[in-house]
């Protein structure tokens, strides 16, 4: 992406600062905003809940394929699915960011604009209440998101039981697709395919369904690393076993079976619609189990059951599943 | 600082952080630790206190003067003397990490030795509860630090009232001039002078001194970026000026006088001891106003006054100081 005007550093951290983040909305949590020394942040039930995530260029992301605002939507979306995961309202965050010499002010606004559009259209309740400009030789983004848990118990991942019904809220393998497309040569696929592009650089996990089951979750986490990967976690933590029912990964499967065709078909890889949902990272949703008497709540729907078994491991029906997914650092 | 063993890359994200993190210690305010989606921090009088803040290899340290305990020491010290200056007790980190291919396990247990070790020295009552670890191509390390107020009021920058006296609890320009002494030529000077050197590489902010100030002080910050600009900036948010008196800052300089010579007669450049404690940063001590008639708490000395004046700026004496001071983006 292009963007041109004066750099971050010809305008100096102050004046860059003071005109990016003039979008940012406050919300009635923030006792002190930031520009102090650090920001006081309200949270009534006297728990507060925190995350941290962080970005880097050409590791996690490439500024040719994703805009700053992309960068912004996206980095505010991981961070308050975190949250959001534990059952809390996000209601507020802290940007530390590292820029390059030849960032311009341009792209910094712009990713400003991200962070403001996915907190309106995913987490209204939550503020910008600090941040920190520093100079280096790539984009590095480090969130940290924090939430209010309003009086619930966090939703943790070890609480899953036997009996207990595997669901999940939001989308599967999308996002991977998305990636796929991105960096295929042809670029006149991520065109043709540019709802799951859009998935893959603004993800928008459903925050108030993840808040609303958290009264009702066993366990809870949201699917970042990819569902074999993320299911194995709840495995471990509740010393159980995970069984996803193939038969109802089926619709998340059909509706990036076109895409995988037409990928396969222009390359020498075969790319499969079944690994973009057994495996794939970055949709968000949310991952969640509950008792099997209870009504799902809204927005999730069954793709497996808790067993109990010795392994601690995730089936795909009767076989045992080998979790792939994102070491962030060996990957 | 040389470091052998594997690298972080060819343990993997999961066993590196196992190893790095099995020296840290829990506090009772630490509900859910790390490992989960996110953790949750008790603050029983219903607020939290934030901030964050961001060192970038070859900006702001270079590994070859700094060790791995080092910059674990300096990143909880700079971070939990903000959450101090704000009247709050440190109660929560979290630390966000860029290590490179090459990043060697043993630096970053040497670096998680020394973020344990500056908790246990400037904040017991501090957990590192959350992290992230991301590959790159430079070491950036951000670190949020969160606090509780424990019923006491913020204090703000803004607070300063005219007639109040300015006062300093810590030390004056020795992280300046432990600095340039690690920049020399000469590298037999930062021997000479370890003190120094030992301010620069692993601040030790008086953060008790800073809590107990609280409910005194009319404002307060630490001075991270030099006295004359972080003065300047409790003069802008008060609108009111600041006096510093030379005489009061005498026996700053007088300590800091003998490393100004030594280094001064082995090279072009003139080193003086006063330009560290006016404009030298990084010592992380607290600059507080208090009114005229209140015993000065613990570990405060008056450096200073706070006059009205319509300039909103600092002084030294008699004459207008131009505040110097680091910019983190375009130093």
């Amino acid at each position: 992406m292009k963007y041109s005007g004066p750099t971050i550093f010809e305008l100096g951290e102050i004046e860059a600062l003071k005109r990016a983040v003039a979008g940012f909305k406050s919300v009635s949590t923030t006792l002190v905003p930031s520009g102090d020394d650090a920001a006081v942040v309200q949270v009534s039930d006297g728990r507060f809940v925190v995350t941290t995530d962080t970005m880097v260029e050409n590791h996690d992301f490439r500024t040719d394929l994703s805009s700053g605002f992309d960068l912004g939507f996206k980095a505010v979306a991981s961070n308050v699915a975190d949250v959001a995961a534990m059952g809390a309202r996000p209601i507020a965050l802290v940007v530390a960011m590292v820029v390059t010499k030849n960032t311009t002010q341009a792209w910094l606004e712009d990713f400003a604009r991200g962070l403001q559009s996915a907190i309106d259209e995913l987490a209204p309740a939550c503020e910008v209440v600090g941040g920190d400009l520093a100079a280096g030789e790539q984009i590095v983004i480090a969130v940290s998101a924090h939430g209010h848990l309003e009086g619930r118990e966090p939703v943790l991942r070890s609480g899953a039981k036997p009996g207990d019904v595997l669901a999940i809220a939001g989308t599967l393998g999308r996002a991977a697709c998305g990636l796929d497309l991105l960096l295929h040569d042809d670029t006149t696929l991520a065109d043709s395919y540019s709802e799951w592009v859009g998935v893959q650089l603004r993800p928008k996990p459903p925050i108030s369904w993840a808040i609303s089951a958290a009264s009702s979750a066993t366990s809870m986490l949201d699917v970042s690393d990819g569902l074999s990967l993320d299911a194995s976690r709840i495995a471990k933590a509740s010393k159980v076993s995970v069984i996803l029912h193939s038969q109802k990964l089926q619709g998340h499967e059909a509706v990036l079976e076109l895409a995988a065709q037409s990928l396969t078909s222009r390359g020498q890889r075969i790319y499969s619609e079944r690994e973009w949902v057994l495996h794939g990272g970055e949709d968000h949703s949310f991952l969640a189990t509950f008792p099997a008497d209870v009504k799902l709540p809204e927005g999730f729907r069954q793709i497996g059951e808790v067993v109990e078994k010795r392994e601690h491991t995730v089936y795909l029906d009767t076989e045992e599943l080998i979790a792939k997914g994102w070491d962030s650092v060996s990957s």
